[in-house]
């Protein structure tokens, strides 16, 4: 998952002119839902988001408070598009959470986010609908948030694929080998940061 | 470098009330540059800003149309909070170029942007300082822009330092090894992927 979080004076949002939720000081948030995506990404941003040092202290001193000390809101709105991948100059986003999964998941994630602070205090889009988002970034502040099992480097990714053929390979020499396992159309990398890179196309992302 | 792009429908920034400078449609950049930063991640980030398809064709076909296409505006605002390494809740900045670099390596951005497109449509904040950038995000569609330069995941670049050290100890073995090299103080990588992993504090950015 992949957050942008942006610190902001006054944030809204709008559907077709008509208002649908609004904060004063607070934080903005994008979040960027991946299909790797688990509860475990869940609970690391709920974390972070609330606890995050973006405000100053009473004295000034920067990078000092969360929203939550400040008692400041949050304005959440999902975005699919923070989990893109280039083609050339085109964005594909194969690699973001299908509609019907993601709807669930990131109303888990606002749930998350109401008990862990105040209900009141968080505010939302709406999903899936064309909005205005109104943000007044201050400062500016804008933060990059990546979950931990977000899907790693590309380079990376194709080299753990590499390391995964050699092993599959091996064990397809091995005498504990069955010939079931051996005509299984695609094996897939056991490990959750590796799976992605199955599929091939996160290694185009630093195309330039 | 890494890049924020928000599609827009309008957008500007203040400093203290008073308007520095403003777009309609377009793309608002937010920029954060590192030390690592080269003319090569220059010339990608202008070339993927002003090329990326994020706008509709005129058959109202997403993902279609570059923002020199529509001939719609740029609003650029250098953003060094993007170079954020997290020490648990407290942002840490040392991996971003500091402002006295970075001022004309952010210029130099802001050149290159307008003798590729069009001088007029490239607006700028105020670098440095403290300004309210207000953002009419449209969709929202946002999308981080990473440069193939940028320093890159903590757990690969602990692997190129642990194959570096191997190497350098291999080297220090073998017999064209000179008693100079091997009382270097700090071997550093070659590879300008790999050096910023030798300062160490990359390794926390994923820390929870």
């Amino acid at each position: 998952m992949k957050a942008i979080i942006q610190r902001v004076t006054t944030a809204s949002v709008s559907v077709g002119e008509v208002p649908i939720s609004s904060i004063g000081r607070g934080l903005c948030v994008l979040l960027g839902i991946s299909m790797e995506d688990t509860q475990k990404d869940v609970d690391y941003m709920v974390r972070k988001i609330l606890n995050l040092r973006l405000f100053d202290d009473e004295n000034g001193r920067a990078w000092s408070k969360s929203v939550m000390d400040k008692e400041y809101e949050v304005l959440c709105v999902s975005q699919f598009t923070l989990q893109c991948i280039l083609k050339g100059n085109k964005p594909d986003f194969h690699a973001a959470m299908p509609a019907e999964l993601s709807q669930p998941f990131y109303n888990n994630i606002l749930e998350h986010l109401r008990s862990t602070y105040k209900p009141e205090m968080i505010k939302d889009g709406q999903f899936g609908a064309y909005m205005q988002v109104h943000i007044q970034n201050d400062g500016p502040v804008t933060i990059e948030l990546v979950s931990p099992s977000a899907p790693m480097d590309p380079k990376q990714l194709a080299k753990q694929e590499k390391q995964q053929q050699r092993k599959e390979k091996q064990r397809s020499k091995g005498p504990s080998e069955s010939g079931r396992e051996r005509a299984a159309p695609r094996p897939r990398a056991q490990d959750p940061n590796a799976s992605s890179g199955a599929d091939g196309d996160v290694s185009s992302e630093r195309e330039t």
